[in-house]
């Protein structure tokens, strides 16, 4: 059985500096009608860097959540950039590392209403070059233990998902 | 250093079934002003449900990515309802299943542009009860080997994130 759901009109309600809005009028599997309702994003990329079993993580006020909360170094694909390049710069920015990084998996962060993937790389190798924040940025770095981090992931200190699911999947191979 | 941004002025821009669209214009910790574009939304839950070391996942389409993808089986939170109670509806809807559950984890799906907190929860113990999708709701349910679905995740196939992470904390525990 094919479940497809077909395009049939599809408009931008609003094209702003890191998201469109699409509401599209589709058709689904049985014939009736629809709407989907979702956001397009360039994209996210992120680095989970191990450094003598400790995890960089950033701390940062989220607008969204109106409290800061750690994550791995991440950001928005910017046009042109894939996204190890993407990762490499946020890596640097956010922490003033300069890392050779390998891919390690990809995450759909919400199926229901976003389109962005979020790629997610590994740093095999690290050199401190210095940070170099975007303006407007504002944020924390900081080492914390694998074991300090599994806790506070546990405890929901922790609840970002690309830093849930890296820091696990990492976890997990250790096993 | 307090990092918050406060908020000078919100307006929502579009009012949909499934979410909001916000644009508010705030003050950043240096007084600089800036705009945050970002989706209101009720929240998700989700459901980890292994049986005999299958875990029991649905395949279903999502236009954003315009094609089927594998998911625990999960839904939105509607109006008056906890986490809980999506998880345990949206388990029984989809799959059959009814189950007694656990509050596993949260995530925040995508921190920089919605408000999304996503509930797992974990089957502690199920009975098959039938099956009853919403109108308009066409999926698949199938359980799937704890192994294969590690392959799955670890080749791509599987990129979900409230699955990622669900299925790796379950796999981190039990190593």
């Amino acid at each position: 059985m094919n479940f497809e759901e077909k395009l049939l009109k599809s408009k931008t309600l609003y094209d702003g500096k890191i998201l469109k809005l699409n509401v599209d009028e589709v058709s689904l599997p049985d014939g009736s009608l629809s709407v989907r309702e979702y956001v397009r994003h360039s994209g996210g990329a992120g680095v989970l860097l191990v450094k003598d079993e400790s995890v960089l993580l950033v701390k940062q006020f989220r607008y969204v959540y109106g409290k800061e909360i750690y994550e791995i170094p991440a950001g928005k694909v910017n046009r042109g950039e894939d996204g190890r390049e993407t990762a490499s710069r946020e890596l640097e920015e956010e922490t003033g590392y300069r890392a050779e990084l390998v891919h390690y998996f990809d995450l759909y962060p919400s199926p229901g209403y976003t389109d962005e993937i979020i790629r997610i790389y590994r740093a095999v190798s690290c050199e401190f070059v210095g940070q170099k924040l975007d303006e407007g940025e504002f944020l924390k770095c900081e080492f914390i233990p694998l074991n300090k981090v599994k806790e506070m992931i546990d405890d929901g200190t922790i609840c970002d998902a690309k830093t849930v699911s890296a820091v696990y999947r990492y976890l997990s191979e250790k096993a």
